[in-house]
């Protein structure tokens, strides 16, 4: 990306690798003037664009068509440009074929994005449990509770599938992914698959799927459904995030609506060419034999599995504090412990007017320093407590952030005892 | 940018001058873990966001705060999260206190992003005309004829300049501007000031002001009026518009509605590091005395003089050709002549389902491969037509696009004639 920026450095000795420099030579040539201080095609270059078809059809064994990749600035750009069209602001109400508005099904807890989004899309946030009782499993019962109680208010159009979870950290298996495509495909429900975390799985027996390979492989009718998947170069093994880049494949989705897709994304121009060439360095990593191969796959793997260890580290340390309940995290970048507070810390937080876990997370903030976010923030069940924290900080450190935070627990439960 | 993608070119010798490095070294200790690969704070990193609001102060002699700079991926970004809190989705139709839809005033021609995003946000459009009589003036009984006919199907909440001009490439005289401020005040109107061109002045006369500056001048109570002043790394003498560099100053603005609209903007995290690191290139430009300073100053000064031949090299070469009247491009990068169309022509479009200038462009693109944008895309006076030409391709390329223009132009009246 270095190269990118300042192409003299093309022609400096020592620096770069060779492989380094023909793959920025190569997205050079795919930038207007070679340079990436031109705008690029709306949803982004083209060259990057196929690099990324070919990643999903290595991933899945299945083909990809570069003309359904959109490159985006990090996956909520795209995930937002998707939602939107879920949505009808411009028919006035009197023509609309329906006085309900439009929903969306996300699970909860969620990712705080996609309530935002909705409540800013003026459409109805229809949420689905995960059971946490059975490490946050994606139940279809539960589906279609959700569905039949929110279709007496308004029109599903969508589901939303996080995997791995955010913040709850499960992995689908290949068979509940299959179960949910069925009812999608019921209730002809368009897809939103967010697979941002998809290198992000540590835990023994759990593999990433994705959504696309899986209805491929279901064949007819699965394999003709809208779906859409979202990818960035902000977690993995990379976590690029300040790049900003990712990219959506939408598949399946009706020509006119993408034509109205790419339509409404040409407002803002182009997605950063920098961000864009991020996704492509992800997409298109070092093959083996060339100059940076061996120190990429080192890196990589290294930071791979210190995050297995470091997910095994936090919940294992969380399960040992009296009163927490925390699932393995077998994917993603978080854990989402559960935890009983005293019903005088409860009366306390409402007197204070706030949420009882949010209470805590004060506390937890002011006594410690340590900064976790409410399960409130992301939805739970009534009565339920949690929170989530990351396993993102080097191992030292979770150790000890997880010591203090034991401490502070005890303090606390004594408090409110 | 470069320094700051891959930091340890921060330790070669002969590559970089030491001012761009002690910049990056400066940026990169603003950046979480020292990296442009971490998010920042949603409106952009407080090291940029102060040498954005220094720009300014220094820009208009008046002070500038940087809690009220918010950096975005591009001025479209910022105009589009301001644009959003003119409308009210959220509430339900039955609760609003009208219900009328809001409105905002833009300039008629006006650039696309504005209708684009009115429709977008369902809002409604209220166009003024600009005067092309008087090189696209700016006239307040415009604004008053406008008004009083928009208010009776909308309520109208904020008017749009475009200073300087696009795509009509004037620049408003001072006295103009303080027409609009006192036009705004007495509407209770915010103001959305896009001085994404305000590097780009050629015409003699011609200088630039900011709203900011004429209504800190002009004190109380325009002084307190609610404005935000949108500008990017994309146009000027840089033009660097693939990196998303961009910001919004927003004065004044009702503190609830600030908060909101931070908030709004942390759904999308961050914009790109890179993005806001180009900006603040722009807003902190090498001193006198630094090692860059003589070529940055030469390269400025060579791009903008060479603008200014071409803005005065197309305006003057289209006015050659007969039928055609192109204002002075007093700034920006555009010109947008007038052409007449002979009735046989207008006929033939019609009758191939096209506004008459798309169909010209049309024909102009098969025969000459040269592309210009209809001025149906920007709004015109009916029964005028134009066409936006830019004035950016090198000057041996524009004097032959104009030769081949004209050319063409001389056929297409011999055919419809």
């Amino acid at each position: 990306m270095a190269l990118m920026t300042h192409p003299p450095l093309l022609d400096t000795e020592g620096i770069f690798p060779e492989d380094a420099k023909e793959r920025a030579r190569d997205l050079l040539a795919g930038c207007r003037g070679g340079s990436v201080g031109s705008y690029t095609d709306s949803p982004g270059m083209e060259i990057i664009r196929r690099h990324v078809a070919d990643y999903i059809a290595e991933r899945d064994g299945a083909p990809a068509d570069w003309r359904n990749v959109m490159l985006c600035a990090g996956a909520s750009e795209g995930i937002r440009a998707v939602m939107k069209l879920m949505t009808n602001p411009g028919i006035p109400e009197g023509l609309r074929a329906s006085t309900k508005r439009p929903g969306v099904m996300i699970p909860i807890p969620q990712y705080p994005l996609y309530s935002a989004s909705l409540a800013e899309y003026n459409m109805e946030q229809v949420g689905y449990y995960l059971d946490e009782s059975r490490n946050w499993a994606l139940d279809v019962e539960e589906l279609e509770r959700s569905i039949k109680e929110a279709k007496t208010r308004c029109l599903v159009r969508a589901i939303v599938i996080i995997n791995p979870g955010n913040p709850t950290g499960q992995v689908l298996t290949r068979g509940n992914i299959e179960a949910v495509i069925k009812f999608a495909q019921k209730e002809k429900l368009f897809i939103f698959a967010d697979e941002v975390y998809q290198h992000n799985v540590y835990a023994e027996g759990s593999k990433f799927h994705s959504f696309k390979k899986v209805m491929s492989e279901m064949g007819s009718p699965y394999i003709d459904m809208e779906v859409a998947s979202f990818m960035s170069c902000s977690k993995g093994y990379m976590g690029e995030c300040g790049m900003r880049g990712g990219y959506a494949e939408v598949v399946n989705m009706d020509q006119d609506v993408m034509a109205m897709l790419q339509k409404s994304i040409s407002a803002k121009l182009c997605p950063t060419v920098l961000g864009q060439s991020c996704m492509d360095i992800v997409a298109n990593p070092p093959r083996p034999g060339e100059p940076s191969y061996e120190s990429w796959l080192q890196e990589k793997d290294d930071n791979l599995a210190s995050l297995a260890r470091r997910a095994e580290l936090v919940a294992t340390n969380l399960n040992t504090i009296e009163g927490f309940s925390c699932n393995t995290v077998q994917g993603a970048m978080y854990a989402f412990p559960q935890l009983q507070l005293p019903v005088k810390a409860v009366e306390a937080a409402t007197k204070a007017g706030q949420f009882p876990d949010v209470f805590y997370a004060f506390r937890l903030l002011e006594a410690t320093g340590i900064c976790v976010i409410p399960g409130s923030g992301f939805g739970q069940k009534e009565g339920t407590y949690h929170f989530r924290t990351t396993i993102l900080p080097q191992e030292p450190m979770i150790a000890d952030m997880l010591a203090r935070l034991k401490e502070f627990h005890l303090h606390f439960i004594e408090e409110f005892s």
